[in-house]
């Protein structure tokens, strides 16, 4: 069966016992279109992976307020008015939740996905790894203000040196690193196959990503404007696992899942050397995003219980806008990055967690709104369907504030 | 760190952040000692791995009445007597577990392992996919009298043809398949690459199990003795996915464990196909273990339902003791194999489902006992580790019905 047709019904993606050939997802074709439509949800099919586990169970209750908001009629570009049931079809969702004052109100599963299928998170996972930073840092076991080496002696021979916890968490170090995803000669090629998500190329290749970092060289002083920098989060999480003497998927369990009450096991991406991968890894349910989302809502309680400091979650809409550089766009003029957040518009405290493909938690604390999209676009980015997604966003928003 | 100081201290193994080189497991030494002692409850590290969901929750329950037989005295060969938690320990133990009358009266971790933690089962699984096919016999779906050829039509052109699917269930087809798990030459060290579990090791090696499975010839007549052949439970599994156009995984998860409301997700591993590895690619938890048996020892019936015919399960313990042929041993000598269990005694009804370097289900109805033990041998194989285990249950079940 020729791409193309899979293209046309992905429903052929690994179809069969076994499935034929041309429809099988393997390690080098998993992650590009049209086969992640079905591989962010089979992600631990491909790669190995370790459990954040949920817990004993039993899950925490989501407070659901259904509306039917399929007919809801979209201005999403220049073309005709569209049904938000169309918009998802079209825009590639996989799964969609929106949530309003406490409530789930929507809640959509496309693509084969369900409510208890964990999907690829990819650099959404950078603001949960983020986020249990904020955990250790209320604890007193990371200090923002400490240098990586702190934590990483090793870390002092490579370009990180000197950056701060911080400026890791707001991609503020002076390190070169390009991130071009279709460049595998750019240093987030290097990343993605020391990661384990692509195979290696040559034997110099660094095996494991803790080797990739040690290759990384600084290009400027740290602390100058946000440069995206996936690699960043992987520092910081080394940190972490450093400081408490835990790996990373057991301190989100404990720390974040167990906590949230967690309704399914989440799971993270490893590589050759055991590490799960902080920057794009973890993989979990639309509703236990949605459970971490509400979180960040209420100021970091839920589940009856404080699981992150409220004051480290109140900072997270507050990025320096004079900082962004050449992050600002069209999509976000008023934007900024801040404790691995993107940051819609500091006014209005409306921060997101987004990841490539089309991967979304949308958190607007003003006004009690949460959505959470995951997708399997056909590009890694889309300027048209990122300011497309965020345009649908305010019609609901503003749908269900009319509403009353 | 030197393999003999590993050896001395399993704790090391994949500790730190990263783990030093020679601390690490990969996909070369992960199934080899003293690697074992980490991977069995990490598989999913190493290996892609398919889901076998529990289900929503909340997992049934398991009745309690403790006993501490840590002290219980024991002869396990010719030397002095040992205690129970000696032997757990000197056995390489990771989980054990004992029921006696419908509840759980000794349970314990070793090596790390907890509750929560999955463990790979090995050929255990093999009993476990056999009792789907009780399942789907039971709901006319595969007829144990029909040729695999039947279910699936490729089968027709290799060693298989003609061979029927309770030959498969049995391990009496005539096919060519050595099982030496020592020698990369032997077949089964060409289904072990073929899994995944091993990188291939040339071109022409068969990429997944279908594939090997179909390179595969007759040596003589179906239906003679017994030989154990894993590849044959993986014939099975593929006339199950066929006959029910749902993946083995899956259909583990709807019949067996979701029915058994087991605590935690189990998973297979999966090979480059996609297929999970129905004769030893199980894992899951040692109480999600312990409720297969239950359900076994009670005709079939657990958690408020009948999972599986009982008439299927009555017939497990009754093999044919002169088919039994090579495998006649000290460990088994009145022993048989059917359904995919290894028959104990025939006239006690006392059986087992078994797996290389210790994994264990051991089932009497008759004295409503059952003991599960999950371990990590640093032998696949050893008649004296077998029979000092046999040795201790016998004790044990002595120990309960003179209690009792």
């Amino acid at each position: 069966m020729p791409t193309s047709d899979i293209c046309n019904d992905p429903r052929s993606i690994m179809h069969g016992s076994p499935p034929p050939p041309a429809q099988r997802v393997t390690k080098k074709n998993w992650d590009s279109p049209p086969f992640n439509r079905w591989s962010f949800q089979h992600v631990r099919e491909i790669l190995p992976t370790a459990t954040v586990w949920c817990g004993p169970g039993p899950a925490s209750t989501l407070h659901e307020a259904p509306q039917d908001l399929d007919g809801l009629s979209l201005q999403t570009g220049d073309a005709q008015p569209v049904t938000l049931a169309s918009f998802l079809e079209e825009s590639f969702t996989d799964g969609f939740l929106v949530a309003h004052r406490g409530a789930i109100i929507y809640e959509r599963y496309l693509n084969g996905m369900t409510p208890h299928v964990p999907h690829l998170a990819q650099s959404v996972s950078k603001s949960i790894t983020a986020t249990l930073a904020g955990v250790l840092m209320g604890r007193g076991l990371i200090d923002p203000d400490a240098p990586v080496e702190a934590y990483v002696p090793e870390f002092a021979t490579c370009g990180y040196n000197g950056a701060t916890v911080q400026q890791c968490l707001d991609m503020r170090s002076g390190v070169k690193f390009e991130e071009v995803y279709t460049d595998p000669d750019s240093e987030v090629g290097m990343l993605d196959r020391a990661s384990g998500w692509h195979p290696l190329r040559a034997p110099s290749d660094p095996g494991n990503v803790f080797e990739c970092i040690l290759q990384l060289k600084q290009a400027r002083p740290h602390g100058g404007n946000f440069e995206y920098r996936s690699v960043e989060t992987d520092v910081l999480a080394f940190c972490m696992e450093r400081a408490t003497g835990k790996r990373l998927a057991t301190l989100v369990s404990e720390e974040l899942w167990q906590p949230l009450g967690a309704e399914e096991d989440a799971y993270f991406t490893v590589d050759p050397a055991g590490y799960a991968l902080a920057d794009g890894g973890m993989n979990a349910t639309l509703r236990d995003y949605a459970r971490f989302g509400l979180m960040h809502l209420d100021g970091g309680k839920f589940n009856d219980r404080q699981i992150v400091p409220a004051s480290w979650i109140a900072d997270c809409p507050y990025g320096d806008h004079a900082a962004f550089g050449d992050a600002k766009s069209e999509v976000l003029p008023d934007g900024a990055y801040h404790n691995k957040f993107w940051i819609e518009n500091t006014r209005s405290r409306t921060y997101m967690a987004l990841g490539v493909f089309g991967q979304m938690i949308y958190i607007a604390p003003d006004m009690e709104f949460l959505a959470v999209k995951f997708s399997t676009w056909p590009e890694f980015l889309s300027d048209a369907r990122s300011a497309a997604t965020l345009r649908v966003l305010h019609t609901i928003r503003a749908e269900l504030t009319a509403g009353g």
